[in-house]
């Protein structure tokens, strides 16, 4: 007998708004080490036992319905007889089996939608790297979870102990309570937000989201919100900016997708925000700006007027003024001149640091009600974008989204495989076709780069550029 | 500048009938054997020669576009700036590269839909199987191609010479014209087919379809049709049956599919045929209705009444009375008593004779207007099996489709690859969700089974029944 419930407003405005175009859902990355001491059937083994998982978390197991028992109402059901072997999936690289393959099939992968008969995602396990290394691309709709909270499960479902074996899957039942050692062992830290996240694929909520209530509230009330986003350009304050050039970026997109992905040591990034006076986020923001610049020149493409990045921040739940399902923090957002239109990366990332001060500034001196807006558009950009062309802006808003998640510091571990690189793959929607996301993990800061396949060509010469920008900066700041 | 042209009726029903649970593409799958001087690179010196195709053929540059110029209607538009890396595919199976992981992956991608804003058609080329043969799997939407067009397409664009290099992929301009020998080479056979096919994908019509004026006029008037079809019951000749018991595989499907594929020696099931004075055809019937009456019984699921197979089968254009675009045969439909009621496998090889034999006779003693109904259930049955629904049929007008499509008689290859296996793969629809294409070629005959994943659990058994019971056969004629 499957059980009906009812969906949260947010969650079902991530699928009903979703279309062939714009699929809602958000990936990652993962780049594994084998241990030392695997077998040549390591990996088959390690991807049989996740099909041998004999109960799967309730976030992984329910389905949107449409029915005539519910009244047509959009509901959540359980799928009763899950088929593990279409969920999980055993895929290769072709020869030479580079990053280059890696990134051409993950950007398939994130292209095609997923079909609400069954559980919304997918996990892909990728053999065929030349170098050994063994790669997962997950996949969930966006109703299920946003992007930090989707950072927070997976780290929740690893462990610090490299000897812990017999970790069953992300998607079972109890696996973030199984990766926690039962003893704690010597010269493993682990920090509290991993504590707090233990079970949550488990929780009895819907979704996993960071800021529940508030997402909710925002989906619930678009017009509301979008007249005090219209209000906020009239203040001209910069974290209520919502003027931007027109770019490229800033066109209607197709539905297939190209993924760049690199790290950073967060080492560089950090000398270069030292000799400065300036944030690692500062520095990682002038990195695709100036990254940004490079290519929209070579494009012949770039605007005279300097571009307009969002850019989530967190935010105090009591500072939000909101409650949310896991006592954590919410998060709002800031509009950042990139500073595109200058020359010098070290101006650039003044100007950025400038404008990224004034922008929290704002916010900590807004209304409840922009502040509950602003964190709106941080929240699900993707519900809120189309409401505010619907309202008539002629110009975007703000020319992309560049966000930075933070990640476990320390390495962890899946049965022994030692997690190297992570990074996040998001959801490009029209009128943003180019979305950058980071995530730090272990030291390193990597960068994932999604965009539609047409609308941005030559996705991967960003990686280039964002490299040589950072060069850039340390030459700059006297590092290098 | 993009030139718009119309969409001819068929063509249009076939893209408008599509959704996520059934979309409307036919696929093939390939398997080649290298050359045996081939280096190492050979298979990506191949993928990169595709990608350097400099002239796509008009077929595969169209894809379907409703614009404001065009008032809305439904045209097609050249794609001038085709992505072919984003058609032609590299792919790579996870070890241990058996043709089960073969399948797997094949499955995967029949199952993804096609998005109207680029040509629709995807080309993978398959590396990775143990025994060093090649895959190739190409898909193209059913608005462009019929199977037995796209099987006389694939043949036009191979060479019945090995030495033969410098070959053009199949998609591009002038492929099946450089396929051509420029002086006949000795040893080597052409059908009269295709000289006929020469320059397929180049011809200016919307579509390669066997029967276009048939098929066209049918799709305009499927009332009419389902009208005639239904005095067709009353009849009660079984060339016109419309009442099969129902199974497991008339229901409601999902947009998920396996893929099963496996050759029989052409010399085995014409063994067997001359032994009971039976056809081949008949003989393929009688593997399929064998290996459906084990599995359907292994699954508790048999119906007491024999099930019904519509059987697509070639009319003279004369006959039909129809003009074909490029004067070959149309294809019309008997329906078929599969006898899966009766125990003894002679027993059912002879019912299914009669029951053939019979349908054909009440084929040649129809009027005209029924001709083409049957001819329109043969072929565009996704458009006209929805429509007998709607006009309140209670039973399934047949439980499956069995195609037969005949291929090149001697080896082909492909810049000296030679094609060892070819195996169709098709389109589940809703109420029918398992069709079992075949094709011969070169000796061997190859069955492609295209199921829903949900609705026909553990597709692949079929491949063991389908042994089983051509062994089966075997036996009682006194083969074996």
């Amino acid at each position: 007998m499957p059980s009906f419930r009812p969906i949260d407003p947010t969650s079902a405005a991530f699928l009903l708004t979703e279309s062939r175009n714009t699929p809602m859902h958000v990936g990652g990355l993962q780049l594994f080490e084998n241990p030392p001491d695997a077998g040549p059937e390591f990996n088959q083994q390690m991807y049989q036992s996740m099909l041998d998982t004999p109960d799967v978390a309730p976030l992984f197991r329910k389905h949107p319905h449409r029915s005539v028992k519910t009244g047509g109402t959009l509901t959540w059901r359980d799928d009763d007889h899950i088929d593990l072997e279409y969920h999980v999936r055993h895929s290769a690289l072709p020869k030479p089996g580079r990053i280059r393959e890696l990134l051409e099939l993950v950007g398939r992968l994130h292209s095609t939608r997923m079909a609400w008969e069954r559980p919304l995602w997918e996990m892909h396990i990728i053999e065929g790297l030349a170098d050994g290394r063994v790669a997962a691309y997950a996949k969930v709709h966006h109703s299920l979870v946003d992007g930090v909270s989707a950072m927070r499960l997976l780290a929740s479902t690893l462990s610090t102990d490299p000897h812990r074996t017999g970790m069953p899957a992300l998607f079972a039942e109890g696996a973030s309570r199984k990766a926690r050692p039962a003893e704690k062992s010597e010269g493993t830290v682990e920090s509290p937000e991993l504590t707090a996240a233990r079970t949550l694929a488990e929780l009895p909520g819907d979704a996993l989201r960071t800021a529940l209530g508030l997402s909710a509230e925002a989906a619930g009330m678009p017009l509301a919100l979008v007249k005090t986003l219209r209000k906020g350009i009239r203040n001209e304050t910069s974290a209520v900016s919502l003027a931007a050039p027109r770019t490229i970026f800033n066109q209607s997109i197709t539905g297939a997708r190209r993924f760049a992905a690199q790290d950073w040591p967060t080492e560089r990034i950090r000398g270069v925000g030292k000799a400065t006076g300036t944030t690692i986020n500062d520095v990682v923001l002038a990195m695709c700006s100036g990254a940004m610049r490079r290519y929209l020149t070579e494009l012949d493409a770039l605007p005279e007027q300097s571009m307009v990045s969002m850019v989530p921040v967190g935010l105090k739940a009591q500072q939000a003024g909101i409650a949310s399902a896991e006592g954590g923090n919410a998060i709002g957002s800031v509009m950042v001149r990139l500073a595109t239109d200058l020359e010098d990366p070290a101006d650039r990332l003044k100007a950025i640091s400038r404008s990224m001060k004034d922008g929290k500034e704002a916010l900590s001196s807004m209304t409840q009600a922009q502040i509950v807006a602003m964190s709106a558009i941080g929240m699900a950009p993707s519900l809120v974008i189309p409401a505010l062309k619907m309202q008539g802006l002629v110009r975007p808003p703000f020319n992309l989204i560049i966000s930075n998640v933070p990640g476990p510091r320390v390495p962890h571990y899946w049965n022994g495989a030692q997690l190297v690189g992570n990074y996040p793959v998001s959801i490009p929607m029209n009128g943003m076709a180019l979305n950058i996301t980071c995530a730090s993990y272990a030291g390193n800061m990597g960068f994932g780069l999604t965009g539609c396949r047409r609308t941005v060509p030559h996705l991967q010469r960003l990686l280039t550029h964002l490299e040589d920008e950072l060069t850039a900066l340390e030459v700059a700041a006297g590092v290098s």
